[in-house]
């Protein structure tokens, strides 16, 4: 604000809001008078949940998932078919697969990708943990579910390279048309991929 | 989340950050990702921000602004004009007329506007504590700065009504054309204010 219209604690907590990825400064604002008049509803109750998750998030040492316990919820649970591993980038990869229901196996954060501009070589990221869970016995495949982007595909050629010694399947997402997408919208990219992936009717 | 992916804290932190005006259930997992990846950055001090504000918020007595002290920031400032006092309807529209620097005055926020739909009457809002101030020798000033609502101007001919005792000028805000804004895109209703209220060049 360019003046002081309100106490410090106030005017903090708007600056913080205002760096989450989705709201600006005019969104903070609006989230902190919401806040405000929501104080015990809301206020109180999100500032116990921040400090709470601030004591307990911790990386799963297992996966690389973030979580309160460790080994994460996934790796926790034995109904999980624990001879397939997904390998994602980061933990919002996972959130979205598994909110799809789109495997029912375990998972491996690599936290990045490799990139040669950024400077990020391979033990800068969680691949050799991987290596190591892909050699145990009960493992069959590693889906690589990375994104379609160039670092993400030359991390993948780099972790298929690494894995050719561990007796596992390795695999990669199908590149296609979008469930409810409309060809006129879609790269030239997407379409030749979907053409030369079709499948018989 | 259809499966349980998460501990319980960043999923009660998720649900949280949901109710945020701006966020909805997918931006506040980014947001929660966000402040994972962040923890000292910003989610300790959100935190804690956000715990302070909790402890400390109140509203002004003088004139119903939320703040961290009482009298608020804006009620204890001797630069600003104490002859004049703007009414508004949230804490929200002062922020903004302060952002735009409007005024130089004094503020009242009234808390909500009258509204036989909702059942709110002149005793429901910070009315009487309004005619109260500007009873006083200082005053000389009312700008009414309620939007342009029907239950926002019903609020501000009450308020006239009100004030017709005490001896000050009441005055509303100008209608018109909005400064960068096109006439094609306007309403009826604005333009033929804005013809009404036309001005000498």
């Amino acid at each position: 604000m360019s003046r002081r219209v309100t106490g410090t604690e106030i005017e903090r907590m708007i600056q913080l809001l205002a760096k989450l990825p989705g709201l600006g400064p005019r969104s903070a604002r609006r989230a902190a008078l919401y806040l405000i008049s929501n104080r015990e509803k809301t206020m109180a109750p999100l500032a116990t949940a921040l400090a709470e998750a601030y004591e307990k998030v911790s990386i799963c040492s297992a996966c690389g998932n973030v979580d309160t316990i460790n080994p994460c919820t996934l790796c926790n649970d034995p109904r999980r078919d624990q001879g397939m591993i997904c390998v994602v980038e980061e933990a919002g990869d996972l959130w979205a697969l598994e909110r799809a229901s789109a495997t029912t196996g375990l998972y491996h954060v690599l936290g990045g990708t490799l990139s040669a501009i950024e400077g990020i070589r391979p033990e800068d990221i969680n691949i050799d943990k991987l290596v190591e869970r892909a050699g145990a016995s009960q493992v069959n495949e590693v889906v690589i579910a990375v994104n379609a982007t160039i670092d993400g595909q030359t991390t993948a050629h780099y972790i298929t390279e690494q894995l050719k010694g561990c007796n596992v399947k390795v695999s990669r997402l199908a590149h296609g048309v979008p469930v409810g997408g409309e060809l006129d919208y879609l790269d030239e990219g997407t379409l030749a991929a979907a053409i030369k992936a079709r499948r018989p009717f």
